[in-house]
């Protein structure tokens, strides 16, 4: 018998991955939660059907949504993270000596609870005494916060379902004014390649275009995400991401990463010109 | 009633695409070929089960494999193609008017035929006057070759089958020889992703450093290859893709493309750590 893991990647694209067993399957208040093990890419663990992380390449997703903003700004403090429930990004964090405190909100607490029982490898740092852990809506929280964080990295699902209110305009308002003036806002931005994805992508974008006067985009390859092809979205008051980057301040930290080097840094906000052009803010 | 197809990307990870109909399914001497209408990748062929291209990517596939050396340096006049029966590397070249000759070495006639009925998208310049089209086997042709062509560009298939010969080290030290002092090799070198391919790609990039002093790999987004993170490799007798790029003097002949700008150019060299140790060259 051979059982596979199916992900509709659109109406038109599958993906699929040989499993050994399904290790749970659950439903929270929010969303259906399943974690698998698989030969291919270890244990990976899926939210209303879609992939969140995998063993095998949920480095490159958590390299570059943490290392980016902290190699662009080495004096970074205070962090919120908002979404981010299997630990991996709050894992990287907490490799920097020189981060104060990590806020980190995961409005479904059971996505936690799992990924400690399943995931050690990503939840490895939750307990850790810098991390505070909110289990509420993302949304609310950061509405009562001011000038108070030097980053804010929202890691959050797609938007559509639990995530949706994390890629609104009234978010990012907010977002803007709990940071402080050295600000930085690093998002999943989505994939460019399928239309679906893309239109949020531009949306999402559009509407940080509005509050921050700087704002890039930097991509990575993360192959069990769809089309392999996948977005972050860089925002800040001050810092630019390329011309700030002090490489051999970050280099001399000594951090070991299996994705993410300085140079790969710069080269990830070099993007192809059809994604480029997506981001032109036109009148729709 | 609903069509798919899939390919296998490893044993354990299948990758599916809904079609509206097969419009060939044939076997020539060495290989077998289908082409597929679909709505989410237009038309798309496959060899012996595996996608060579689709409408709706071939873009990215064919401006990195050859505008990457052609903006690397810009007098270049003689080039042979190995491989690319579906004439996407032919077609970007044609844009260049500074190219004088295009050899063309493609062992199966049949997949030319069959791309110039079904894929005019990308066959459309086979025909033209500055194009010679070889139906040999790529690795008996440049044997006899010495000292002629500033560029060759392998654009095989996968180390298996009938592109085989083309990842061999008799074929790339032939390939030094048939290149003249300012010669640049660039070749489609598999992915670093799924073990099998990466096993591939540090073969074949170990027996090319063996001949070329400069020696790079670059990098792309490719959706519909396995793991959608796609390498090219860049030998070249003195030209540096990176410190030789003249931007400028790209920028200025006006060449419109949909993926490849300087910048992703410079970007694409820029490689993850996990990439760059699989081309560390270890003895095994």
């Amino acid at each position: 018998m051979e059982l596979w893991y199916t992900e509709e990647h659109t109406d038109n694209v599958r993906f699929s991955i040989k499993i050994d067993k399904q290790l749970y399957s659950g439903k929270s208040e929010f969303q259906r939660i399943d974690v698998f093990e698989s030969k291919e890419f270890g244990k990976f663990f899926t939210l209303d059907g879609l992939i969140m992380l995998t063993e095998k390449d949920e480095f490159i997703y958590h390299d570059m949504i943490v290392h980016v903003p902290m190699a662009t700004n080495p004096n970074i403090k205070k962090v919120l993270v908002i979404g981010a429930g299997d630990g991996g990004t709050v894992r990287e964090l907490s490799r920097y000596k020189t981060i104060e405190r990590i806020d980190m909100v995961e409005i479904d607490k059971l996505v936690v609870d799992i990924c400690k029982e399943y995931l050690p490898q990503t939840a490895c740092q939750l307990d850790s005494e810098k991390v505070n852990l909110y289990f509420e809506d993302g949304l609310k929280f950061v509405r009562t916060k001011e000038n108070e964080y030097d980053l804010i990295i929202v890691d959050s699902t797609d938007p559509f379902g639990p995530g949706e209110g994390l890629f609104t305009k009234e978010f990012y308002g907010n977002c803007y004014k709990a940071l402080n003036e050295n600000g930085i806002l690093v998002n999943q931005h989505e994939s460019p390649y399928y239309e679906s994805y893309a239109k949020s992508m531009k949306r999402a974008h559009k509407r940080i275009v509005e509050f921050f006067p700087v704002c890039k985009v930097y991509q990575a390859h993360i192959p069990t995400y769809p089309s392999g092809h996948w977005l972050f979205g860089f925002a800040s008051k001050k810092y630019n991401p390329i011309t700030d980057l002090d490489e051999n301040a970050w280099n001399s930290l000594g951090i070991k990463t299996k994705y993410y080097n300085t140079d790969l840094h710069k080269g990830s906000f070099a993007l192809p010109n059809y994604v480029k052009e997506l981001m032109v803010n036109k009148d729709e």
